[in-house]
């Protein structure tokens, strides 16, 4: 089994990865002294409960914990305050008190909306993360919760660690090819900003992670997860370095502002995203082996690195204003300085921007 | 001005109390560093709106402050993920980013609802309390922010410290008897668990506080918030000691429960609940002192000391049941073990509440 301590302070915790978890997590319950006394609230989706949720229910009850469930419709709309209301109602009707837990089982949407759930029920009680897509090693790490309003992404949370989190790569099979793909941008957006030889390897095994090869996986979601620690750990609350962590954001959110509902997966976006900065990188002299390689290896994991051809740029460029990014004619951007390295330019030209976002968009022909 | 440190570590701050700070609080928030770049959201109510918000907007505006403003219906059902969704909305409207600052102008009510803002907007802000009642004498110590749930009060919410506390007694002119009243059993509960003097001093003192003389006030609220700070700054996180705070709450609660909507405000429905604590002391060999001048004191400053006689004492009974703190037959009980000190009984036998509460129902007659 491999094990990534989160180093927070006493907000610490660890993260299990391995194949198979999932049965016989209640020992690893029981290590982080979960109450048997207190119920325990799991929550998943609608796609996620007839795969795994009877199973993780059964498990725990059989070691004697008291378990419940919730199940939200599964799809980023999950993430509303009118959700985290009826849980909070379901937490009360089951009789959850200060030393219940909540358990997220599922994918980043279940993640965020469960980790709400425990940040505020009661104030704040524990959070115990069963991840179910491989993007979730992103939101694993780093406590970040939050639901949507109509108006805005993720603008109401909280920072809220879990006590550990159990990555059982089993689950990873039944994840649909689209979503691998998408969640492995952000695996290699990890090796892009901070580790060279991790994306060495990324190029190397390919074929191995699109197979979903429980080895190759969890190495690669291992290193993901230790990348995005080590910067959360230094900037446990945003306050500089965890910006870095937004490598092809800035282009990618304006895409998925843009696009129509469902049209571009949060990881293809930021595919893209990750393209427009290499160029940008480029821009600024950095050696275009860096624009070729981060092209080539997104390429290489099936993942968009154009702007589709129907997408009009003065409403990305909008898009990128709204995001406040934009202080008199320029923007703040995470540009590559060399293959697994980064820094925060915070004068770029919007002229090149768009330059930038033009040119992805004819590279789609 | 009086000014008392709430010792929190690096969340620390300070609570002023004078009367006059309206006029004067723009230096305050400069010396507080906060931003004159990104916008301010001022939170109130429909009482409190036409006293003083105009006067608090331009005088911020005056020195240079973003100012913008949220009015809420007033009264307890304010506090709603309803209307924390509509100020979210308003917030982002207004573009509040990670540097602005929510400011509660208003009772516990405003100051709960728009600390709940500013814990989770944007996964939180900076918040700084304006505080126009007594009570929220109690609630601008120890961070403790929350909105109710239909089937709970206070359940979704977060411990989040304010920037500071501005005190201005001459709000305090415009409150209504019954809410200073009421605000005053809060005050001299704090007395009740910590501070045998200043019961003392209320005693002597109550005709000056309930005239509303500001140095009586200022001295009266600064030793209700020196009391709670004084055990919030042991226990942050209501681990333990925080518990003492609970003095007149069981039954308090439960009378609040069952007493038909605005029938009892809580500070007259916790001073019910101290003189039932009292009683229960006397059972347990306390000095029969300390039943009656609890009683006196409570009754001189025109609270409530006995639950009205058209009570049903099973229904009180059933909702400690429901406040779960009955365990096989017992109840856990803040009770005094002398004038100015408590201590947290945990197997008070059931029967002896239940003769309690028809004791102190008796008395109504
Ligand atoms: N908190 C953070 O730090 C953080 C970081 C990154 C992303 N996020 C959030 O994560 C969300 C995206 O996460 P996601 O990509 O995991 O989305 P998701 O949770 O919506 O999962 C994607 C889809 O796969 C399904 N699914 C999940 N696991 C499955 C499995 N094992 N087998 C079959 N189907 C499965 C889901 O039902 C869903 O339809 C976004 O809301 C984003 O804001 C949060
Ligand atoms: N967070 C905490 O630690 C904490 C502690 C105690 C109580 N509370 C909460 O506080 C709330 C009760 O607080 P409250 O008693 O201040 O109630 P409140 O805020 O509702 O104020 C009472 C009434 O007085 C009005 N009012 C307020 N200031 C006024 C003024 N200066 N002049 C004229 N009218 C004025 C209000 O509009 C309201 O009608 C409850 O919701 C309770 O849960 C929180
Ligand atoms: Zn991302
Ligand atoms: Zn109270």
């Amino acid at each position: 089994m491999r094990e990534l301590i989160v180093e927070l302070g006493e907000r610490s915790y660890p993260i299990y990865i391995e194949a198979g978890l999932l049965d016989r997590m209640a020992t690893i319950f029981m290590e982080h002294a979960i109450s048997k006394k207190s119920p325990i609230l799991i929550v998943t989706d609608t796609n996620i409960a007839p795969l795994y949720l009877s199973k993780v229910e059964k498990h725990l009850q059989q070691y004697g914990f008291i378990v419940h469930s919730a199940v939200v419709t599964a799809g980023e709309a999950a993430k509303s305050l009118t959700n985290l209301e009826s849980l909070v109602g379901s937490a009360l009707e089951f009789g959850l008190d200060r030393r219940s837990a909540i358990v997220a089982l599922g994918g980043g949407v279940v993640g965020d909306l469960a980790g709400t759930l425990a940040a505020t029920y009661m104030r704040g009680i524990s959070f115990i993360q069963i991840p179910t897509t491989i993007l979730a090693h992103d939101s694993s790490v780093g406590g970040k919760v939050a639901v949507n309003h109509p108006l805005a992404k993720n603008i109401i949370g909280a920072f809220h660690q879990p006590q550990f989190v159990l990555y059982d790569l089993n689950t990873i099979q039944s994840l649909p090819l689209r979503e691998v793909k998408a969640g492995l941008s952000e695996v290699v957006k990890h090796g892009f900003i901070w580790d060279e030889s991790f994306v060495s390897w990324c190029e190397e095994n390919v074929s191995n992670l699109l197979q979903l090869d429980a080895e190759s996986l969890g190495y690669a979601l291992y290193n993901g997860c230790s990348v995005k620690a080590n910067v959360v750990s230094q900037d446990e609350r945003e306050n500089s370095l965890r910006a870095i962590l937004n490598l092809g954001h800035t282009i990618g959110h304006a895409l998925e502002a843009v696009a129509g509902y469902g049209e571009l997966l949060h990881g293809e976006a930021i595919s893209i995203g990750m393209v427009g900065s290499a160029m940008l990188a480029v821009r600024y002299g950095v050696d275009e082996q860096v624009y070729t390689r981060t092209k080539a290896l997104l390429e290489q994991l099936g993942l968009p690195t154009s702007i589709p051809a129907h997408f009009d740029v003065d409403a990305i460029m909008r898009a990128m204003m709204h995001d406040k990014k934009f202080r008199e004619g320029h923007m703040v951007f995470v540009v590559p300085t060399a293959m697994g390295t980064v820094e925060i330019k915070e004068n770029v030209p919007v002229s090149w921007v768009r330059e930038i976002v033009e040119q992805l968009k004819r590279e789609a022909s």
